[in-house]
């Protein structure tokens, strides 16, 4: 039997000592588990910014992976905590706050974790570190084969991010930007499937003319780019510079493309 | 036979190529080493929050853990190098400055590491980097079934921190800040054991008003509040924001704690 | 048999995400495999000082070991990929830009990695994150045993860094500033194979005189230092201080030593 997997994403820092924590509640009960962390660096407290590192990253790993994902501002106050199982069968733990609305689509099942005294999963022994005290011997119950209904009851109305998506219209999609990655580089809210096959002719992100093209060097320096990105949302960025430096911010400047027509159509 | 674990903790820089040197030395001779890192992110030189570093992390581990500290500002000079056995068995080994002084308590085992040439433990490679030539040998050494009393002589004088403890006065608590986590909270040289089961009815730090909270959630956006942190020590924290840029610093502002009986008593 | 043991060294930033998907897919195809980030904070596209942390961490790793580094200002240009075995046995992948000029000795084997629809190497599915799509499956190959000659033609003219060398001259050795650690200390481009066992009586960096000592400690605080480093070039350092802030740069910066004779011999 292969070594359980799980993954780590929070906005605890990675020198804090707090991912560390985590790691000796997973291996102290698991020892021979294998742990990697997506990040610790989500900018703090920021949801959309953690949701969208998960989305990026979680499809790469394989599908037996727990995720324990902790950006959680309301840690200790009456917010849920969720286990989350999606359609593939990936199982998550997060706090009820958004951060897993990539995965919230239809076919998942999510449940409220209900720890109770001298139950499976005891209540949490602080009130500010549920990373450590509730999701870790949560997914830890998990990797043991621990059925995610018997977690706790069933949650209908899991929140949900107000998520950003594009807008399709005759020949261009608009969108916005999302988040930064640490190159300065712009995720946006603009899907690869938004653009059903069609060619860019041209773009613009906060009303300026950004170069369509294929990766970063086919640029010239400190040209403005827009590109398709390696997480399947379309990026703009400033070769060997900061796109997000260059439109002073990192969300929610306007996203224009220009669309030519559909790859192999005669149009 | 379970793989030998260890910690690592630095003040070098998770990406200096440092740790990674003393991982690269730690699985060549021990492929199947599980290695976590606590932090290697302790500011440079800072022995106190190294030492609260440990304190916080150590705990979570499983006993059989070999923990590396390396915060060294005088590596290569005369101070001597140690291997630390606690009374639950956790084995050390780390420079002899005081960054284990949360383990030097009654009943733990010090011993000086006595490197030598020809003997299992050779005298390093280099003056100035013993985390990848003393330290992570002698930690190989242990995970191999070493007895701790055969790496050196015993020591009886561990350097030691000027630890800073809390004061109990009638009806009262006094400390002081002593290191800030990335979030700006401030950890407090009281512990959870110097409340002796009293409850707080109110907080002060640096001479300010905090409100005695459960969790970072109960408090107003900006609001200075005192709590107990998930590490057994009270903490100064201001919800959404830092306590360390409001205070102007991490370390020695008081705290104080009033008291209004111990719960559960009938006063 | 021994689980496969990767290196990853990249300039993405540990908490960006990028590691991590490369870790996801590492792991899918080989879950035992053990990986170890040398670094992810190489300066942004800074192929000397990605270069240099290679060389200063790969011959502390069992000779198994495959070694993916990812510094790669030209991705999905037509910049060549390389599979690298130096003589050592020791295997690399990197883009073909000079990051392992360190490696590209006598004896070296180098080939470009040759993706083909439906071979063991598939195209890489985006253009701009080839650790993930193109190296990372590349040194799963190699993992499985895969030839290295069987990935792609030879190559004969890797691209090389204008790599600087010391210049020995009777009585001294002359050499410049490479690159900066986290602490601020300068790794210079004097080995220790360059002052031919020869003591060093005197330092000049920049043209300030700096003291040769055995060790940080050895020097009084803020005093300007050089020695030889742990990674077997020598380094100017200030005692708890930043050499590359005194000197106000990190690179290029003139280094000289007078030496007062060959250690052990009689003049």
């Amino acid at each position: 039997m292969t070594a359980p997997l799980f993954t780590l994403t929070t906005d605890f820092g990675a020198g804090s000592g707090y991912p560390a924590q985590m790691k000796g509640v997973l291996l102290a009960a698991a020892p021979d588990a294998r742990i990697v962390d997506l990040s610790h660096d989500v900018p703090r407290h920021d949801l959309v910014a953690g949701a969208l590192l998960l989305e990026a990253c979680v499809p790469w790993f394989a599908r037996g992976a727990i995720h324990l994902a902790v950006v959680d501002p309301g840690v200790g106050t009456a917010r849920r905590a969720l286990c989350v199982v999606d359609p593939e069968g990936r199982r998550f733990v997060a706090p009820d706050n958004g951060l897993l609305t990539p995965f919230l689509g239809p076919g998942t099942r999510t449940f409220a974790l209900a720890p109770a005294p001298g139950g499976a999963l005891p209540p949490p022994r602080s009130a500010t570190f549920h990373g450590r005290d509730l999701f870790a011997p949560a997914a830890l119950l998990l990797a043991e084969g621990e059925d995610p209904a018997d977690l706790g009851p069933p949650v209908d109305d899991p929140v949900r991010l107000p998520w950003p998506h594009a807008e399709a219209r005759p020949g261009e999609v608009r969108g916005e930007t999302l988040t930064a990655d640490p190159f300065g580089n712009l995720v946006t809210s603009i899907r690869a499937s938004d653009l059903a096959g069609a060619e860019v002719a041209r773009a613009e992100a906060d009303g300026r003319p950004a170069r369509w093209v294929r990766t970063f060097g086919d640029g010239r320096q400190g040209e403005l780019l827009a590109l398709m990105g390696s997480g399947g949302r379309v990026e703009i960025a400033v070769r060997e510079g900061s796109a997000a430096a260059l439109l002073g911010g990192s969300r929610g400047a306007p996203v224009r493309l220009v669309l030519v027509g559909r790859a192999g159509s005669a149009c």
